[in-house]
């Protein structure tokens, strides 16, 4: 069994060292990465897309050159555990996610899934078995378009000097940094 | 010269492997980390915020254990060129920018950083070349402190299926997933 050019070894070594922990969310992640970049539309270059912030981003990291810091990810979170990857010139894409009436099949992952079993009781060891045996069974594929606005590459445009709080912003703001308009992560 | 624990030869290698090219800005980025982790606040955990999509999340990722998909680390869009490193309970951090003072003592740099050349006719070498000669001296410091909100952990909650399209959901978002409910990046 491989997941993308690693052997599932590999794979769960990549997410110790790369996502810190072996998230059960993050094999489940891989087994999708694979599954749509095995049946991706025709095209040339690939963008991906993810519909949830929590695991699966960093399994496309892993095994795509899609990143956060360079665009080619991103993340338009609708809740749901699923991925996109599309052609980024067509839009057109094939999505995979999580079927929840194939994962009644599987009830470690099922429970796990559906939050059944709090998190200190969950038998990890025997629900990361039933992962790597479900591999891609629990998983559906669809054809997808993605909308237009995220096909286009978002340019930054000029940059000016904050009168504010003097560092480098885009122009496109306005006359100070979004910091400086209030619009602080600080205290 | 060493960012993190990493030669800049072996950071360089990094950079092209998880971000497909040797981007300035991320090699800058690399000097950002070091210096925040040089001068953390006391404390044991810390979580990274940056205030731009480009490039300088990938530094984080590479260099530090903060992942999108661990939610270790934000991106809260500022538009500027900097990053936070802070305890998570406490939200002390401290935080690095790019000093627009500073940098006018780097030609290649700051036109570069102001995008006074057009990109193609950027001298490349002799931009990678002053970027490594200034390392940390383009760049200045500040304690801060994050709000409390970032601190703290966003639970996802309970989890229902989507009566309209099957897939599981967390349950806070309504009666139907975000997507079915106009919030889809699909055509």
């Amino acid at each position: 069994m491989k997941i993308g050019t690693y052997s599932i070894e590999e794979y769960l070594h990549l997410i110790k060292s790369f996502h810190g922990s072996m998230a059960p969310g993050l094999i489940i992640g891989g087994f999708m990465v694979d599954l749509a970049q095995q049946n991706l539309p025709k095209g040339e270059f690939y963008d991906a897309l993810c519909e949830t912030r929590v695991c699966l981003p960093d399994a496309v990291q892993i095994l795509t050159p899609c990143t956060i810091g360079n665009g080619w990810l991103k993340i338009f979170d609708t809740g749901r555990f699923a991925l996109t990857m599309y052609e980024k010139s067509t839009g057109e894409g094939v999505r995979v996610y999580m079927d929840t009436e194939k994962l009644k099949a599987w009830p470690q992952v099922d429970s796990w899934y559906f939050k059944r079993v709090p998190k200190r009781e969950q038998d990890l060891e025997a629900l990361l078995n039933e992962i790597r045996e479900a591999a891609t069974s629990i998983l559906s594929l669809q054809r997808v378009f993605v909308k237009p606005e995220f096909l286009e590459k978002r340019r930054l445009g000029p940059t000016a000097v904050c009168p504010s709080c003097g560092e480098a912003y885009p122009l496109r703001d306005g006359g100070s940094c979004l910091a400086c308009q209030g619009r602080s992560p600080y205290a």
